[in-house]
């Protein structure tokens, strides 16, 4: 399945596949992102505000995408956005299995380059508790199918 | 430093450090998080509208993280981001030097929680021509100065 602009329909929903969040992955991606004691170290993270090891909302929105471009948001041309807003209503933590379901918002189709447009979606990335840990409303590319001939 | 809730003013700003972006790191990113043709091949990417090899978007919000944790932003009990609305006004790619300016937009006492409160945050980053390759408002948590005794 390879979607085209003409084929995305608002309201249209694609669920990913699951991903399983190991602990070791957490501690790898804050070592090289973002090296704060409670993407670390579980002793550390107990005393803040978020009660053990969590992972950093970064490490959550590079998973999600990894879940998008595993067939979660089957675009022709791959996954281009333009930007994001993100908010993380929960924190993703070691153990936890994730999922995402997207939902095309809007779809607008470019007025200078008739070949191509954008397309607002809105991902929740789910946990095995149906809880969101992440909301990301982004705009990416879309493009028209080729025409034959 | 290490900056309370009180020492944040609106209009300060803070500088980061820089980072060069080598080649592996946008390849070994992009296996992990991002596996598309113009995040991992010279030759993919330039059949596309990126003209090359570029970063994963991901990939730049990672690596700006890091410099805002080393220091390009040093909020006392550290960075705990709530949410982000993200730009990439153009790619990061191999061998670009960034670094991030932050400059804070407002400063929101907690009305429930005296001891905290929220920054809206604008930080840039930059490449070594001055070009933002990203543009994020992101919404930090900034704890109050414990008082003595």
């Amino acid at each position: 399945m390879s979607l085209y602009l003409e084929d995305l329909q608002v309201g249209a929903r694609f669920t990913s596949r699951e991903m399983r969040v190991e602990e070791a992955a957490i501690r790898e991606f804050a070592q090289q992102f973002d090296p704060q004691p409670f993407h670390l170290d579980h002793a550390a993270g107990a005393a803040t505000l978020f009660g053990g090891l969590v992972a950093s909302g970064w490490h959550t929105a590079a998973m999600t995408m990894r879940l998008l471009v595993d067939g979660g948001l089957p675009f022709a041309g791959g996954l281009i956005g333009m930007g994001a807003n993100i908010e993380w209503p929960k924190p993703t933590r070691a153990g936890d299995v994730l999922h995402v379901v997207s939902e095309i918002l809007a779809v607008v189709p470019s007025r200078s380059r008739p070949d191509r447009g954008s397309v607002k979606i809105r991902s929740r990335t789910l946990n095995q508790r149906g809880e969101a840990v992440q909301i990301a409303e982004t705009k990416v590319l879309a493009m028209r199918r080729p025409s034959p001939g």
